[in-house]
């Protein structure tokens, strides 16, 4: 079907004012909010509920044309952007939020709700999302769910696949696959679910969630550490984890605190520069104070401030919160976002200044819990770009870490698919693909390279 | 190839000793602990090590031999067990154990591990594995992850699923997947861990896993109370669960208390006998009575134990524990395992009694929480099984409950299957099935009908 033909059979589906074809009202879908990644679409679709998804696909199936499944656009691995070939499906209409079941602690909501909302709606009844990441405000309960997002609690609450009970998705023969009762003991068959979640739009049209929540926790203590090396920050790191009111422990070191400090014109955090600063925050129905400084007794710490009223803890987090902006600030740096196995972190920070060209400012920071880092390079002559990506993921891949911890594999980072994964893996993986989309119409392009 | 044949391709693969054909030494591997479910074997073939599993699946798909993996055979739906055209294949051998990871809290265990063994090794570091059972000295990890087992714990730690960082298994076309780097953020393609836990034997056969483990917590106090409903226990229930500390919330009934008096001698726990029993335990790293107390203050509790110390806390859980040995004693019940959405319990107990037969005698208990009912059912004549069973799965699942909550599906539920999973999700389950297992030589019969 040419593009008219397919705007009329669409617009039949969810009404005219939903099927865009005007570049001017594309230009939005296709183009992600970072502005690296963009690309054409065939036109955008933007449909109000799961019934019409079913009609979209159905009919993109039947008809051969490929298609992108998009939330709040806020990806960082370019796989809600389309190439050229794709219509962009985009889920920004199904925004309904059913009741909010205390007793069950779980609330259905639609793909297109952002993650905000969800908190906003959660929170008279005490209870929140457990993940959550700065761009909440536009990423969708989807998106999150498509790329297994992760951000800074996953030290307590676990990534998204932890905190989705159950997926309303349309599979790529238009089928509806519906397990939205959130049952927390369910063995019957295989985990569709879990496969979906981190499926990167690839595999199905996820259309509604049923969300796990978490009690909010009154009481809370920040806690700012200053460390002799890494290998003493793991150290009070695991002494920390034995408290389950740890919700957070951020990592970053003297390169990236010199650099938020010019930037933001905050006063430096203690008296001396240290090697490592560790970034920690408990929270409980009591207050954690004690049972931190209790667990914190046999560490080797040289300084530390600890905060318990808010402005004084957002005082101590903005060293590590500010990181992002303070970089980008100095210029564009090349980011990487890598896990790597705990006894391996300290090795690889030392090692990786002399993997980069002379030039090149690596800021390191992240979730220390998960062995996460986020790599900034700064000064990276574009032409050194794919070059230097490669050597630094072959050596997170070479000391068993993963080249991409929480952003996913997208279209960005398919060619390097194999240096985290085996032949055997990505040979199921491909089984995986095409048993559930044989023809390829789903994000052809991402994940699988 | 006829069995003389097969025993001596296998004999050169795992070495005489480690191929059991007499009938006298097949037995114990061709009947479950329960007696219940039982078949012949061509073989039984004990490997050492993956390299040998790999071997032996690899010939298994050349020559299109079905078979069945086997862990403690202590699963309770039938599959472990062979139907007399699978060789057996014994992952008992496979019982090394790495070192534990403190840092990261994990460790890589053989698929032959008892649960049991794991849970002496990682002790002395004050640690533990989050999901434990009753038949721990049997039951492998391997099979427990075969299966997704839950048990008491799950409203704390999650099912077997959340405890499970990677896996080492041999898919059928020989290749072996291993993801055991235990990374907590690893975006790089499809969950194959998850997908692979809780699928029964039939996508793989599964040879390592690195486990999550959870800090052992010292102080615990335990609580019986006593309700004027169901829907009372849950409105408490739901008010403890904003307690992290909360271990267990299991509840039982007046007719299981009987029983259970009757046949230990307990006394009563109570002066007077009340429609709902609730047990509770919290654990932390402080004593947790004091907010247990406080949660429970609104709550309408009709009367109420607490203990704290070890042997006052086992003597209250006596009454939850001893309900299966006591229920037996009485006969051998007809025994299903459900999960209900938590506002559908209450009606499912009330109705329970007018969908048997007259002089059936349904003793209720179960993991509250997920709202997880062990059903027993003792007087059902053995012709009116299938009938009963039907129906009172049927009621459950048209209530939008599990007709099975942690025991799987195996080849006793099969048929059972669509009252749960929808014809897209069983279609999506056997494209899955057969991308990995195109000969289907793996547990053919078991999980899909």
């Amino acid at each position: 079907v040419d593009n008219n033909q397919l705007a009329h059979r669409l617009s039949a589906l969810v009404g005219d004012a939903h099927v865009l074809t005007d570049p001017a009202l594309k230009a939005s879908y296709e183009t992600d909010f970072t502005g690296r990644f963009t690309g054409r679409s065939r036109l955008v679709v933007r449909p109000a509920d799961t019934e019409q998804v079913a009609g979209i696909v159905g009919l993109c199936r039947a008809e051969g044309i490929p298609l992108v499944p998009q939330g709040g656009n806020t990806g960082l691995v370019g796989a809600s952007v389309p190439t050229g070939t794709e219509i962009v499906l985009s889920l920004g209409r199904l925004t309904e939020i059913g009741p909010v079941d205390e007793a069950a602690r779980q609330v259905t909501v639609g793909a297109g709700v952002p993650l905000a909302e969800v908190q906003r709606r959660v929170r008279p009844y005490g209870l929140a999302f457990g993940v959550d990441l700065a761009a909440r405000d536009s990423a969708t309960i989807g998106g999150m769910i498509a790329t297994n997002a992760g951000g800074e609690r996953v030290v307590r609450y676990g990534t998204t696949r932890a905190n989705v009970a159950g997926l309303e998705a349309v599979l790529p023969d238009g089928s509806v696959l519906s397990r939205l009762t959130g049952l927390p003991k369910d063995n019957t068959g295989y985990d569709l679910t879990g496969l979906l979640v981190g499926s990167e739009g690839t595999l199905a049209v996820l259309t509604r969630a049923r969300l796990r929540l978490v009690p909010i926790q009154p009481r809370r203590v920040t806690a700012l550490l200053a460390l002799p090396s890494i290998e003493q920050a793991i150290t009070a790191l695991t002494a920390v984890r034995a408290l389950e009111s740890l919700e957070l422990a951020e990592f970053f070191l003297p390169e990236g605190l010199s650099l938020v400090m010019a930037q933001t014109g905050l006063p430096a955090p203690f008296g001396a520069e240290y090697p490592v600063y560790l970034l920690v925050e408990c929270a409980g129905r009591q207050d954690p104070t004690e049972e931190l400084a209790e667990v914190l007794d046999d560490a080797d710490i040289l300084d530390m401030a600890v905060a318990v009223q808010a402005s004084d803890r957002h005082r101590l987090a903005a060293y590590r919160d500010r990181h992002t902006e303070s970089i980008n600030a100095e210029g564009i740096p090349l980011k990487l976002d890598v896990t790597l196995p705990l006894d391996e972190v300290a090795g690889f920070v030392r090692d990786l200044p002399d993997l980069l060209p002379k030039r090149v400012r690596p800021i390191l920071f992240g979730h220390l819990a998960e062995g996460n880092l986020h790599v900034n390079l700064l000064d990276v002559a574009s032409s050194d770009e794919d070059a230097v990506s490669e050597t630094v993921l072959r050596r997170v891949a070479a000391a068993g870490g993963s080249i991409s911890a929480e952003h996913g594999i997208g279209r960005a980072k398919a060619h390097y698919l194999s240096l985290s994964r085996s032949p055997a893996e990505i040979a199921a993986m491909r089984a995986v693909k095409a048993a559930l989309d044989p023809t390829g119409i789903l994000s052809p392009g991402t994940l699988l390279p």
